[in-house]
């Protein structure tokens, strides 16, 4: 702090613009990767619509190619940028990342899959950051972690009402096959059951004979009131948590790992200074 | 209060009508209000429906506008009245009660938009006032700062869903557009991703291919799992906040016992009229 | 308690017969009480479906009338047994009492009105003092008591949601009505926004055109959300009410009413000894 | 302990193999079970599907009868391992272990019986003990523990919302049954209100009067509330239980009972040592 800044490398200059946004540099890469994120899903979805693509495919094609080698540059400029590219290209952002630009490949061989570009809506995860949306952030992070102490449990629950629907499926299709043709088969059965327990009830499928119906009233009143066991487990959970507990969100110039306790030195990932 | 009360100023007269009910003028003035804005509303309701306007519609036209400009003479004066009107303008009333008057000017130039005055809903909101259902008041006044509080939170959780969404409506867009209709493009999927995975389950949209109804099932069950996240939020939220006003406190004049509950009318101790 | 027990009046024992589960004679009136009703509930189910009642119909009448005339019996003996009948007439289960043979008198004049008879439902109730499931009678008071405190809560949230219908229900009305007839008027739209707002999502009425479907998925959203109030509302009361605060089930002999403080010794609605 | 350890006798080995999974044999004992459930659980689903089944259907059949016949066996080894084979065979597992063999041996007599097979589903609750999955089963304990404190206020909260349904599904029956072919019957009309109050909404059934809608609506705001009630009871329930209380996971020799306190060094069941 009070000798003269050494010199940064063109690497480290590199990761200041690429991962970091307090300089207006770093602040405009972010902006226009917002921007190209925005542009692309919205090409994404116009060119699903029959219409519109009869009349601009070719156009939107070439500007969607244009964004995917955008975004491959970046991929590549980012591995770069880091000194343990690793620890980047196996975490969350980094798989984002990587499966954003895959798809445009994939089409090549199987033009559907083009379509699943619209995993990029993931990358918008960063506009938290770029807006500078700290306590939004920290507000999302007491979330995620509360979720994450929950999984355990809601992994169970789930489980639990998988294994119910299965049982209460093949039970009123053993009901309804007969005379219903909704129920032509188990695995439809099942299916109609999670419909009904989640209380979704499109009514693609539902019961005609009075004992199917009977039946789907108890699975209709049991859905009901299981729904409160993921309720009870998660509000117990954020319960625990203080709104207090800030986070830093500065990114780790080892590894990019961007959330670390307030009082953190040191990347607890990599070891790298902060 | 020791001295004659100085004569009010027109101006503070009728603020106390206008913004005031604790006067008998004022509370004329607040039951009137309310009876013209329901009985607007049914004007407003009565107007959409094809049989009753081809009978009543120059009646019906006629009340709308005689009480559309009883509602902007009533908005002028409450600017007149006011020494700060700005903040009146700008505040939550103010956007209600001028929204409550534009509609019917905007409908000379586009007549649909004359539908929008069930927006006059929201006046009622005055009733809370008007009934002196103080205790109301301030339960709804605990309700909305627990909401506030919890804006941020939920704020991204719909984001998060939304994201979710958008990239699960892709996904089922690739599986089923070939063979069912429905699925027609990807904003298309991605209403029926949100129809799937808030339990909506309209059903005009349905997956027919067994891949889509697995992914259907797993987004059913996700959408169950992930409601308990608001729900966590804002009982998190309220917790907090305490109403400690439940019981009645009067002394028995028998016992002298304290606590009793708000609707006995006898000592539970000793037999007492209290 | 040791001196001879003085000779009950022919009133007291009626009393004890007719409210008090305690004795065998008691016990023996509940027990037929109880299969009166559920056989009540059966005739009235079966006489709406069309083809049993085309074969057993005036079985099923007379049945049913020698039931209305045992329950109304029944209903003028309750009375005559009290000290303070009006108490018991205007209590909840005197309104039951009444309201469950009033239909069969109603249909004389309006025929359809008998169908009404299934408010006997609400007689079971009865059943659990009955059964002498004191601890679900205990535990349902927990639950009846944090409804109470929550009523205003409640009922401030549902006139919310009420007013967020109305606006949303015409806000789509205008969108849609020129192109689909399913929002054939705001009363209906009103409808439709209550069904997805609540996430029911019947399907018999669902917007088509872009913008309809892009406001009906905020109001599912919104309606995913705000589904957290009630709940966050309802177990903050409970969480505040323990499972030991028992109640004293005993009926008091002045009026009737059931459920008193464990320590209470007179009754907190009439002052009787208990 | 310092003494040799004293030859097993053949039911104890027995026991070791079928009840335990830490031993190789136990353990492979339980992956061919676990392999034999799944396999089990798709052939019953891909006979319920017509065209897999006519093609191969002999074989699916040939496999289901192995299985069951394995199956049967397996029960059989149960008891006779087991000191107390009737506290097994009244268990949760030991009813299970029965049911998952019977449908088969119906199906002789009653051929859609055989889809019953399903209740195998039931089987795989094993699965956890297998994987080791300890910490699940901790987790799922503090879950079922939770359900289970909170069964009778659930159960009432369920009566109630089924005498509700009764009375409002009347109540729409005689305001519908006269122009919506949809409302046929009372118990039809309560199948509505079920499926209403529940926020399913198949919309297989839905009301077409004016009157008719305005109750649904007040059905599914009513609906929307009381959500609330199961939620807030299992949270508070959840809320008292820590996640600390950790479970002994080992199988009683006497009677098999597999949930005991970690301190525990007698089985509370039997009585003996574990």
């Amino acid at each position: 702090m009070n000798g003269p800044t050494p010199k940064k490398s063109w690497k480290e200059e590199l990761f200041t613009i690429i991962f970091e946004a307090n300089t207006p540099a770093g602040r405009n890469f972010d902006m226009a990767l917002f921007v190209l994120i925005v542009l692309s899903l919205a090409i994404v979805m116009l060119q699903s619509i029959a219409s519109i693509n009869a009349r601009f495919g070719p156009e939107m094609l070439t500007i969607e190619w244009v964004i995917t080698i955008l975004f491959t540059l970046e991929y590549i400029l980012r591995i770069i940028s880091l000194k343990e590219p690793l620890k980047y290209i196996t975490s969350f952002y980094g798989l984002v990342d990587l499966l954003s630009i895959l798809p445009s490949y994939f089409s090549l061989l199987f033009p559907p899959s083009h379509f699943l570009l619209a995993i990029r809506a993931l990358r918008l995860i960063r506009i938290f950051r770029i807006l500078k949306l700290g306590q939004f952030v920290r507000e999302g992070n007491t979330i995620v972690m509360a979720m994450k102490a929950s999984t355990k449990r809601i992994t169970i629950f789930l489980a639990f009402v998988l294994l119910l629907s299965i049982m209460l499926g093949a039970l009123v299709y053993v009901v309804e096959s007969g005379v219903n043709e909704d129920f032509s088969s188990i695995p439809q059965s099942i299916y109609w059951a999670i419909v009904t327990i989640t209380t979704v009830g499109y009514g693609d499928v539902s019961p005609i004979t009075p004992l199917g119906k009977i039946i789907a009233s108890g699975i209709m009143l049991l859905g009901y009131a299981i729904i409160a066991v993921p309720t009870g487990i998660v509000t117990v959970e954020l319960s625990k948590r203080s709104d207090k507990d800030a986070m830093n969100t500065k990114s780790c110039p080892g590894c990019a790992a961007e959330i670390h306790d307030i009082d953190a030195r040191f990347c607890k990932y990599c070891g790298h200074s902060l």
